[in-house]
């Protein structure tokens, strides 16, 4: 079930936020790899290894931090982000390729489950193919919402729709027309632009929005009674759907 | 985070099928509780049930198997079907309300994330109005599914499709075409159907079969290379998308 033989590099899945949410492979992993590697900002803590605070604390001789590069002026899709990332992509796997030829096992930190969009993936599509490399599923953050919201997404035969709301506006209401459950990730900036095309697409009454799941700050209100457009990072759009009730 | 002081009932979302996918508060709970609850049919293991033998073993005096009542005969959606099965979780909420005025705490078992296509939401919108009802997310079977397979499921701006097998032949096919990303779950008898749908929205080449993710007897191939249309109950076609690689 968990086919490969003593891993060289794990992609950890972290779930939600809460820490009582990791899985018992998770807590193995996070406690007998001898390196803890996690993405950050400059200057700020990473979001994976947040989670993980509460549990681990300060792990000073165990720690890589993959900083990403500052793209502030460009988004994803334009060469002048992409190009940067794809380059640190390349750069911390030769860093990591280098720490597994000194004899080091690796955990990567991934928020939530790590094959749902998850950085993991970009190191892991260069790196699987020379190492060996266990990913560890985790409780996805819009699992945590939804229990969390105390909102069950998808009842009898209902279909849901997984978006991100870096979308264009006309795609987000194309793909949210005629869907009987959503998810809005990656909110951000987004939410203005996410919260018209829910109107047009008549699911405004059934959002929630619902920001740090299972984290400090946790807050879940339905979006109509949400009187700014502000969103975190962790924050997303909810809209359960309606289906046969038994 | 874990707001509901002492729960009477806990949903508990047991993941995909290796119990090294539990999580930290799952394996609690478990522990805890007086009561285990699982659905199951007459005379067969329950399948939420099996997930948790390599740890739990046979608990006679903890148990508590809910049986589904027969309806070969007819399908969900049918009043033939959904009449009994609605009278059972009226039925089977009686004699749980009843194990709860006897101070009894009882953990119900779901494969997965509970709220998620759970069986179990149907117990939760009857007993958590009336009970402090704690909800436990899971990893989901098809996060199992997709990381076991090797197949990250969505990357950059992809758009995830998740659609229950069971949905009528045109329905699949409007709902697959221009999707980037899909999960086909409950296929059991509807494999041939699905194939179908599938290749007519021009996704059969990349789908791929799962059957008993994380599970003693998985199985993971190409859905093409199947030449059968049987699938067990624990099984899902995967699409996985095919966004922006950095
Ligand atoms: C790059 S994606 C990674 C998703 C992650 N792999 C997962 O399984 O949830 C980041 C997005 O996930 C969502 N997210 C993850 N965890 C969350 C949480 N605890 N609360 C709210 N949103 C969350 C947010 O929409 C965020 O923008
Ligand atoms: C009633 S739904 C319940 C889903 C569950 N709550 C979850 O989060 O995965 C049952 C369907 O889940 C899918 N499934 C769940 N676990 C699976 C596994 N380990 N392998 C393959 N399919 C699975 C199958 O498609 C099955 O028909």
């Amino acid at each position: 079930m968990t086919p490969v033989a003593r891993p060289v590099f794990f992609g950890v899945g972290l779930g939600p936020g809460d820490p009582a949410y990791l899985t018992v492979r998770a807590r193995q992993v996070l406690d007998e790899a001898d390196r803890l590697v996690h993405f950050c900002k400059r200057g700020r803590r990473g979001n994976a290894r947040t989670i993980v605070d509460r549990i681990l604390g300060p792990q000073p001789a165990r720690e890589i931090a993959l900083v990403y590069p500052v793209t502030t002026e460009a988004a994803p899709g334009e060469e002048a982000y992409d190009g940067p990332i794809a380059a640190f992509y390349e750069e911390s796997c030769a860093l990591l390729a280098a720490e597994a030829e000194a004899g080091r096992r690796m955990a990567i930190l991934c928020e939530g489950d790590p094959f749902f969009y998850g950085s993991l993936m970009h190191l892991w599509r260069r790196l699987a193919p020379r190492y060996p490399f266990e990913v560890v599923p985790g409780v996805s953050g819009m699992s945590g919402a939804w229990t969390l919201a105390g909102a069950p997404i998808t009842w009898g035969d209902d279909v849901l729709t997984v978006l991100p709301g870096t979308l264009p506006e006309e795609d987000l209401v194309r793909r949210l027309s005629g869907t009987d459950a959503a998810v809005v990730m990656k909110l951000g900036r987004h939410l203005a632009k996410v919260r018209r095309a829910l109107g047009a697409a008549g699911l405004l009454e059934r959002a929630i929005y619902v920001e740090r799941a299972a984290m400090e700050g946790q807050r879940i209100l339905p979006l109509a009674a949400k009187d700014d457009d502000e969103a975190p990072y962790f924050a997303m759009v909810l809209v359960p759907g309606e289906g046969r009730r038994l």
